[in-house]
């Protein structure tokens, strides 16, 4: 009962004590709950609503009533359906630049940053699955993979043989994933992860919160992005129909991109008490030019993360334990496995080689060409 | 009492609740104490007997009882003295090496790793000194600022003013040593931290304790060591007395890094557990050979930050709070302040342009130049 009586709708959300996709065969610690509605709290104050509230946290049976998104959809059952949402890629940017600058050493002074790096540092479960899924065994022989098969056998035959000696790519990004701790990560930041409308965006299923390289996110934003734009053709009634949605989405990958640099470029050139490049340092016009420099290799620091993880993402969903309905909803194996295989290829491209794109222009156009191929 | 009832020597250390060189004027917390103790405990079955036994730790008392080092002396006290420890840098490289694996997600799953990051990030008191005493208050006005005066004066006030605009380096290091998280270091490993005999070499005051990046202990051991060099015509009798003495100072430099990384790659070749580049990538000997690219490029940032870090130690060293008896034992002001002007003029150098030196032979080569100016 919320106060003055009234009964409000809302949401519920209780952790089961195993991973829901896979079954009771498959455990998983109650806890993230705690994980999540910390994020929660923690996020809310700096997110300009673009997060559902939490109204209360029973950590007894580890559930949440949050604020009910009825007129709501899943942003990737939309993308599938063909659907447009002109303002979903430009929030969750905004959500991620804003969530991801307040829990930085950006924003604060190290001791509170520490504090909360401490405690999500034990989210140990839930990052568990991020490091074997994403960073581990789509690159080796384990059971829990799964491809659309025979179709993709060699090119899955050639991932874990690793004829051309990419799989150090794979290892630097995990490696970065588990030392780098710049902000406080979503975690799971992909089209099944955020709730829309025409003029509402809110993201959600923040279990996977923890700190990491803020690359992280976006990578898992933009590889979801991409997917959605190579499987648009298994979405097709007749051929060519899904062309114009396909460009639509490539255009939100740009846009996600931007808005995330500009409202970081802009929380970063306020004055601030973090200490991560102090304001103290940037007195002068001379000083703020030199620091404009400095940002922009952030920035580009920050680009090839990107890149990277969208890569590997794109590769664990094909390849590993946890499919996408982008593809898994394509019935015909044949023209799913087509479609994969280009994605996949193009993934890989973004793993090795991201110092190609100078660029989002030049990842879009990459995409195109890797869509094209037969 | 220990064991059998023999009373062995012991060396007792008490943290007080003032900053020791500042006096009761700057409070300090006696929980370093507990930080020390624990890093000495998790280091000990890894350092190969490179660090005093620590024997007893009393909580109430924030005290420590650890192995007499009645025969050792301070290493930078014998280097003042022109005494040469033959052993001592290889000794300190093979000690961080050791410690600093064995504490990574090169070594360990990433469970064991985060829960001691989650512990060390806590150090709140003396990672606020390095945050503030090498990353920022040089660069800035500060009272606690001090330096060779009036002889200085030109150098500090181009510093503060940035007319070169390289402030945005040591804000790129800061930011680096709050967010990069590889390994526990010792944080603190100048060669005030070492002691010597002609043969054995321990690592000693870990309190400042914390998860960071590893080329932060690199950088502050081969900074203390390039002033051990530059301020060595300070301590002569007669001109030229100590130019062996440099000469072989310089040589200490290359021994150490040298033996870091040959120690450190030999235990990531092994076989281990980590989930940092995990040895089920490396099953056949042309991914060898790929991994082994990659580890190369690992050691050239690894290269990048430690003389990063080194320049930042020296010009805190001779502008900031905390000076280093290398350069203040020399009592003559113009003759000090000379060779600290070449040691600041060369720490500039490895802060603003480390792509201008591919080896560390270049770096010597460098430093014999600006020790020869005028």
């Amino acid at each position: 009962m919320l106060s003055g009586g009234r009964l409000a709708a809302c949401g519920v959300k209780q952790s089961l004590p195993y991973v829901r996709v896979a079954g009771e065969s498959w455990p998983m610690p109650l806890e993230r709950a705690y994980f999540e509605q910390l994020y929660l709290r923690i996020s809310e104050p700096h997110v300009n609503g673009l997060a559902p509230r939490l109204l209360y946290y029973d950590p007894q049976r580890f559930a949440m009533a949050m604020e009910l998104l009825a007129d709501h959809v899943i942003l990737r059952r939309g993308l599938i359906a063909g659907e447009r949402y002109p303002t979903a890629a430009r929030s969750v940017a905004e959500y991620t630049a804003r969530r991801a600058f307040a829990t930085s050493v950006f924003a604060e002074p190290f001791e509170p940053v520490n504090a909360r790096l401490a405690t999500f540092s034990g989210n140990h479960a839930l990052l568990r699955i991020t490091v074997d899924l994403i960073f581990t065994h789509p690159y080796v022989v384990n059971e829990r993979n799964r491809w659309t098969t025979p179709q993709l056998d060699d090119v899955v035959t050639a991932l874990r043989a690793d004829g051309e000696n990419s799989r150090q790519r794979p290892a630097r990004l995990g490696y970065r994933f588990l030392t780098v701790h710049e902000a406080l990560l979503h975690g799971d930041l992909h089209t099944g992860s955020v709730m829309v409308t025409a003029t509402d965006t809110r993201v959600i299923d923040a279990e996977f919160a923890a700190y990491g390289p803020i690359g992280f996110d976006l990578g898992l934003f933009v590889g979801n992005l991409l997917m959605a734009y190579f499987s648009q053709p298994g979405h097709e009634s007749k051929t060519g129909e899904r062309s114009e949605q396909g460009e639509w989405i490539l255009t939100q990958v740009d846009e996600f991109w931007h808005e995330f640099v500009a409202k970081f470029a802009a929380l970063w050139s306020a004055t601030r008490v973090g200490d991560g490049y102090p304001t103290s340092f940037v007195a002068t016009s001379s000083e703020s030019q030199a620091f404009a420099l400095e940002r922009e290799r952030w920035f580009t620091g920050l680009f090839a993360d990107t890149l990277g993880y969208a890569g590997a993402e794109i590769i664990r969903r094909i390849v590993g334990f946890a499919h996408n309905l982008d593809f898994e909803s394509i019935d015909n194996p044949g023209l799913r496995s087509g479609l994969e295989r280009r994605a996949l290829a193009f993934a890989r491209k973004l793993i090795v080689g991201p110092q190609n794109f100078d660029v989002m222009g030049d990842v879009l156009e990459g995409a195109r060409d890797a869509s094209s191929q037969p």
